[in-house]
């Protein structure tokens, strides 16, 4: 069976020389995309079950060329990748907003704020101070542990990082956050803990 | 004064056959590109005074191939614009979860309903019932006028379209929505329109 590119294209698996990869392979990690497609899937869970609408954003890229064959979908040509402005992952969960990053790290016993760009710790600043529930999910992958961790431990760290740790040891995450326990559906279901969350800090 | 690329390029307005036109002219009518820079510029007023926080999603695209120059940017190559599964903008206002389009029409006395998607309109449906605050901002642009229409409004009509109207008459947008005046600082000021909107729907 032979696929095509909605261009028309046929698609091969090794028409490009080897410095023209596929983009899934490079850009995210197999780990990342796993955790990242977990959440997706918890969100389309909840999304069909009413219980939540929530939508990873899509990835920022500057477009500078596009061409518009006859009879076919306009096609890219020349575009960058952009850096985001805010976090990955928002929507809204029974009248509250939801603002989160999900990030994954090799490290066994810290999460390295080098995870985070100044922007989106100032974006989750900027949420909370709207009242919006802003967080982030650790998955430790080498222990396969998920952690939700509020905002406000990330702000006192990040606050502190020139001067102090530059990064998070679990053991804080352990007891200032959530260990997500998977699931089966939703894989992660994470709004469990954020329940806890508004519970904590209404 | 030559521009480069980040990839080490020279940019030059035509170098390009003309077949591959420059994506800004295209895709967007210039009178569309002005509403969705309008409404940009009132959010990072928003954002900077810190009244809200709320971002106009990047267009989604399918990124098929991406080439990695050494000592540059990684060009995209070859990508798809794909169908948009929420609405463009989102974000928080004072604890309130906001979702909203914006769209332009040429027609002096109603709004085509065809402006929107289906899915556009299931995910200000989903996002109310999560208690969500969820309007369209529309512009006649030919009287240069900006209307904040509620979403219920949308959904009546929206329901009713296949044996019904197909569009919905400026009248009715006028007295079901709100008339925005603009201003300076920000262009659109909608959020006041928005404080309405919560007064008159708690």
């Amino acid at each position: 069976m032979v696929f095509h590119y909605p261009n028309g294209d046929p698609y091969t698996q090794n028409d490009y020389p080897t410095k023209r990869i596929r983009h899934k392979n490079i850009i995210y990690s197999k780990r990342g995309m796993s955790l990242e497609d977990e959440i997706n899937e918890s969100n389309k869970f909840y999304l069909q079950t009413g219980i939540a609408v929530v939508h990873k954003k899509p990835t920022p890229v500057q477009i500078v060329d596009v061409y518009y064959p006859k009879r076919s979908a306009a096609v890219i040509q020349k575009a960058y990748f952009k850096q985001a402005s805010t976090t990955d992952y928002n929507g809204v969960y029974n009248g509250k907003y939801l603002d989160f990053e999900a990030k994954e790290t090799k490290n066994k016993t810290s999460f390295p704020l080098s995870n985070f760009h100044e922007h989106q710790v100032e974006h989750m600043r900027a949420c909370q101070a709207q009242d919006g529930i802003c967080f982030t999910i650790i998955k430790f992958v080498k222990h396969d542990q998920l952690f939700l961790l509020p905002a406000k431990t990330l702000f006192r760290y990040w606050d502190e990082r020139l001067t102090g740790s530059k990064s998070i040891p679990k053991s804080v995450i352990a007891s200032e956050g959530f260990e997500i326990q998977y699931g089966l559906h939703p894989r992660i279901p994470y709004l469990k803990y954020v329940d806890h969350l508004i519970e904590h800090e209404p």
